[in-house]
């Protein structure tokens, strides 16, 4: 027998801001854990199912039509994860494009990954999670243009992919690879140089704005169709 | 506020069998749903976590050292998805090798997706997502070592991603996709000629027998590394 459980949902919210990979995450004031920096999220109600449960919980915190993305990520279960009631939890991970700046609440903040303060409970590793998912997710996916404002140049869009990536990115590779694999198109726009000179810069969009795997091998496609299949 | 909620694991555990991807199914005996097809588990014990509840319920119907391959899949939680108390399902899916052929209790069984019988509650929505996230896969991933006997032949590796994709591939392409991605190497075997004859066949392995994207923009890896993220 198992005795009733209780069942929350919890979103790791990732954006680039100032070139870094950063969190949104409220600073708890009560026990258990007060002090310590928690991801956005509560308890399921009886009405919903976990990914109305995730919106209605975003929306507390952030202005939900800023956020470009989210996709469940796991099921976080040990019997211990939090004190008292044992308590299961859908973790989701979310992306902010590097443009927006949504108007937050007094106790919420953006902290660096590199950087995190003290979390609370088992919330550092849905983080570690939600940035290998990223990480994988950039390399067989679209997925940069969650990351991404609208338009950009090549330039700033290799900062976003170093940012979340935490390694160096050829700017060349980056361009030839994306627009090989049909997801950038230039916008005909011409970026004025920057501060330090140099020539103006093209500037381009995805062509798409949903999930999609850019690399299905062409071979393993339907006859006459478009790999777009469903992404885990 | 919410009510305590129960919380079950769910696994839809496929294998290709005579050309057909099929899933392991058993017949609820009891109402709800008496005479309907049930994927196997249950309950998640107090002193489990959702992975470790997962492998002690496959254990009760197949023999799970013949599962190659076992993730989360989603969480299932629509307010009623079962009748009676509310209960939040953690879905996975699992791989069995075609050359396996595990022993089954008398209420299991396997069943093709393209023919499934009456199913339980919202269970052939968790094998339609489980189809999707094999499918996905197999164009990103090395999965396919999950399907396959430890050796075979590329005609018959070929049958095995026919009957998961359920659309022809040609084995010369699969053949030169695979290879050049460093997942196939030729165990220098040969497989003698079929009943209609013919050239005896080159048999062949699947270089890892672990889930890794294969194909990682390689402007993207670490600087020298190989691809090997984790794999959502």
């Amino acid at each position: 027998m198992s005795r009733p459980t209780a069942h929350e949902v919890l979103a790791a919210v990732l954006q680039i801001r100032d070139g870094h990979l950063q969190v949104l995450a409220w600073q708890r004031a009560r026990e258990p854990d007060a002090g310590r920096w928690a991801l956005p999220g509560g308890r399921l109600r009886d009405d919903e199912d976990v990914e109305a449960s995730v919106r209605r919980q975003l929306a507390e915190k952030v202005d939900v039509r800023e956020i470009a993305h989210v996709e469940q990520l796991a099921v976080f279960s040990d019997p211990d994860r939090v004190p008292g009631p044992r308590t299961v939890a859908t973790a989701f991970f979310g992306l902010v494009p590097s443009d927006a700046d949504p108007a937050l609440p007094a106790d919420t903040a953006w902290h660096r990954l590199a950087d995190l303060p003290p979390t609370a409970f088992d919330h550092a590793l849905i983080v570690r999670d939600a940035r290998e998912r990223l990480r994988a997710k950039l390399s067989y996916t679209n997925l940069g243009f969650a990351l991404a404002p609208h338009e950009f140049t090549i330039s700033e869009l290799r900062a976003l992919y170093v940012g979340a990536l935490g390694h160096p990115v050829s700017a060349t590779n980056l361009q030839r690879v994306l627009t090989r694999r049909g997801l950038l198109q230039p916008t005909g726009a011409i970026a004025p140089p920057g501060p330090s000179g140099g020539r103006p810069a093209g500037r381009f969009r995805f062509t798409d704005r949903s999930l999609r795997v850019t690399d299905a091998f062409a071979v393993l496609r339907p006859p006459g169709e478009v790999a777009r299949s469903a992404v885990p």
